[in-house]
């Protein structure tokens, strides 16, 4: 608390504490520092607080990051963690799969500053175009449901859906992880997008940065195999995706272009890789997408 | 026919035919090649056929391969594939993950020997502890059901379990998708464990390459991230595995091992990367491996 009263008289605004509150000999998991970092500021009115237990802000722009080798390339997906391993990881796997961050926001037991502050931050922020969230728990539902509409895609990984995982984000993060139905009613209400997972948040992120949503459902795929078109039929039609008949123009012009044996020309197009050369690939794709039929392609 | 009499006459066993029978101008989709090799065979009394629209056989042992530069490290894995693609693909996306195989075999339409033809032979064979299947159909459900409780375990990714992935499933390997309960039922009964994509097929090939399976489901999660524990106790009951108690014994013995500030001694236990030598984080798994609660431990 002297280094925090030191901070006040300095006039600095944000103090990041990595500490961490957890004490695994205490009957209630934690010796206290979230209850005295929360008492002084009440009182002393600042400053502002990010964690403790996260290992603070990293800042592409700027080139603040959590360790000196960290990822610096710009993007534009924000992700705002309450894990710090997530925070770092993300950061190190995104580098390996084309995903760039504007900010990356790693705030733990979030005794002062909690995810509505951060969603109202990246809303105004206009390096970010996309906002990815890990969370455990919040302290005020109310507000952050509000803060949840925020006119960019807000990708949400909610941690602690089980009993097992709610127990564990308490010895965590100390957050009362909440009802898993009334998470996901919250999210669906916003407009927010629910992943299970790190790599469904990554990817998701990543698809979000580079594509605009389509207008409705309705999917070509072009598949370069016979069993890529099987899998993605599949998969398309379990999540909700419509393969849609294509136009008999499109049919006709595709007849120009794929090879006649050993293909598919219908929705999925399969049209083998080892017959069709580069152009014709990228002619192939030109045709379904100018099907009015058609929203998006899948490229498989 | 010319090439297959040639075969029969020089003594062949088993022809592998390539050629596609698929022809994108013809209403039925084909152009009867399968036809033609089912009456001679039938009326010749062989050679046995492998395919049509299929990319061959694989051999670790023997050095056979789809292309010369294909991995060709031996493992325990037997891949039956009906998607050409998929058998290339596996090979070179488990050379990348740890993933060895005894054979792999593409065998396309199956006009001839199908997949109970190749269960029954990877029964047999020494060289395979694990089967990987890709199906899209059967001609005779029965002797599938009979051959794939062969008593090694079998994976089997099921192509064609939608309508639109059963539509792709007739054009691809003219293969009549069946009803997916059905399958669902079949591989359940038969003690076959279903997966629902290529990386799940990889994974799950893995997993039994390396694992014998636990006598229960009681696990202990050991993370090094507090965000790692959450999440995976969140997959794991959703998995239906049991995020078991741990003995008073092991949490003692933890307490020893684990620093206490920034950690959380129980299952999961939140042993924090930064604050662990290696040596400690072995000891951490020998103690909760010791604990007679628990049948696996998954490290995060």
């Amino acid at each position: 608390m002297k280094v925090l009263s030191e901070c006040r008289a300095k006039g600095v605004k944000v103090c990041v504490i990595f500490t961490s509150d957890s004490d695994s000999m205490s009957p209630t998991g934690t010796y206290g520092l979230g209850e005295l970092i929360s008492n002084f500021i009440s009182k002393a009115g600042g400053p502002r607080i990010v964690g403790p237990n996260c290992i603070g802000v990293y800042c592409s722009r700027s080139g603040v990051a959590f360790t000196p080798n960290f990822p610096k390339e710009p993007g534009k997906v924000a992700f705002i963690s309450q894990s710090g391993g997530f925070a770092a990881e993300l950061g190190w796997f995104g580098a390996r799969i084309g995903l760039r961050f504007s900010k990356i926001v790693s705030y733990g037991n979030a005794v002062d500053l909690d995810l509505p502050d951060f969603l109202a931050y990246f809303r105004e922020d206009s390096d970010t175009g996309v906002v990815a969230v890990y969370v455990e728990g919040v302290k005020d539902g109310r507000r952050t449901f509000k803060e949840l509409t925020v006119k960019k895609p807000v990708l949400v990984w909610k941690g602690g859906i089980t009993e097992e995982g709610a127990k564990a984000a308490l010895s965590h993060t100390q957050s009362l992880a909440g009802s898993a139905t009334l998470w996901s009613t919250m999210l669906k209400q916003a407009g927010a997008i629910q992943v299970e997972s790190f790599e469904g948040l990554a990817y998701t992120s990543i698809a979000f940065s580079f594509y605009k949503p389509p207008v409705d459902n309705s999917v070509a795929i072009v598949s370069v195999s016979g069993g890529g078109a099987v899998a993605s039929a599949d998969t398309c039609t379990r999540e909700g995706l419509l393969i849609t008949r294509l136009s008999d123009t499109t049919i006709n012009a595709l007849r120009r272009v794929v090879p006649r044996f050993g293909t598919s020309i219908r929705n999925p197009v399969d049209a083998q890789r080892g017959a069709l050369s580069p152009e014709a690939c990228s002619e192939v794709l030109r045709i379904v997408l100018s099907d009015l039929n058609v929203s998006a392609v899948i490229l498989v």
